[in-house]
């Protein structure tokens, strides 16, 4: 297919798919003339991704890049694909201190959830550093009856063994690699846009009290 | 206290409580002197409400701006603070079409899990949309297997209602509704990193097989 109809099929400007040629994103088409390319399902498929990952994820081009670096990457072991999709959706670390002695209570207090839920986690995993900063701001703040921790972890327990079950699944390398990338990343928003609405359910039934104060 | 002691019992540099004071997210110490000011407990407390909105909730000075604003704002109804936080955390929309049928089957798919749960929540929720935009995306690049959407309900349920519980026990209208803001923003930090982490878990168990790919 030509140009314009890879746009239309994909939902994205011919300006946009220009864009993520030169940046490498998207594999150039098969040249049929000077000016001329043909583009096929593959096309369609990866800038169906790209914006994806772009839109709702909140990636930047950066981080697309190395998602998909990643993806095309053949027999990359599925941690480590699991490690690039974790690492782009992180936000840049805050300026922690990491002398702080209450950052490090509060990753002394991940350690310890790690450690009694029995996670087989890496020391180095960027989860525990990110997880350490909230634990720690809430100290911080004085919001210690707002540190459910293990209400947290048996949420993250159960979500987990359900995507990663549906991933292994799959059986189809090609297919395993998308899936830990796609559900990493639009599984987060899923569950994010789903605690909102159930908080919202939640204060709606309970939360009329603050309306009287 | 004098600014160089705010600073250092906040961890927050002078340039930047000075910053925070222009754009009125701090308000103003005591004036001592023609260029000093004295500030207290609660200026040290807010610097570090301040901090964690946009380090570890990764939020706009802007977003934070419009956070405050709610806290500050006696009587506001718990309702309409929940919504000022989910706005704040809420990344900008992606360029949606809203007549596209892949939207808007979506949307429908989301409306018919918020039916099917019994969720009270009014149909212009921003988390009605957010996640019919990470679904139309699923569904768009055929990972029908990852939409396990009643494993996240399941799990968004029991979090709110925890969530929910912990705040209304607080009784104290003033700390009702810190803890609405800060357990929504850093509480979504938390359940986000350990996910991540129970993810490591069980990819670590199942799914070397994409190694041996």
């Amino acid at each position: 297919m030509r140009i314009a109809e890879l746009s239309g099929r994909s939902g994205t400007s011919i300006p946009s798919i220009k864009y993520y040629l030169r940046e490498g994103l998207l594999p150039g088409g098969n040249a049929t003339g000077r000016n001329q390319a043909d583009y096929d399902e593959a096309h369609v498929h990866r800038l169906r991704l790209i914006r994806a990952l772009l839109d709702v994820g909140g990636l930047s081009v950066a981080a697309v890049r190395d998602v998909l670096a990643a993806v095309d990457t053949p027999g990359l072991p599925g941690h480590h694909l699991l490690g690039t999709a974790h690492h782009a959706i992180s936000p840049p670390p805050p300026r922690r201190d990491p002398d702080d002695a209450g950052w490090q209570a509060a990753r002394a207090e991940v350690e310890e959830l790690i450690e009694r839920r029995g996670w087989y986690v890496g020391p180095d995993s960027p989860g525990i550093d990110a997880a350490a900063d909230a634990i720690a701001a809430m100290h911080a703040l004085g919001q210690e009856d707002l540190l459910i921790l293990d209400t947290y972890a048996d949420a993250a327990e159960r979500v987990a063994a359900e995507e990663v079950a549906a991933v292994v699944a799959r059986g189809e390398p090609a297919r395993m690699v998308q899936g830990v990338v796609i559900g990493t990343i639009l599984g987060e928003a899923i569950l994010c846009a789903l605690r909102r609405l159930a908080q919202q359910n939640e204060s709606a039934k309970r939360l009329p009290s603050v309306r009287e104060a």
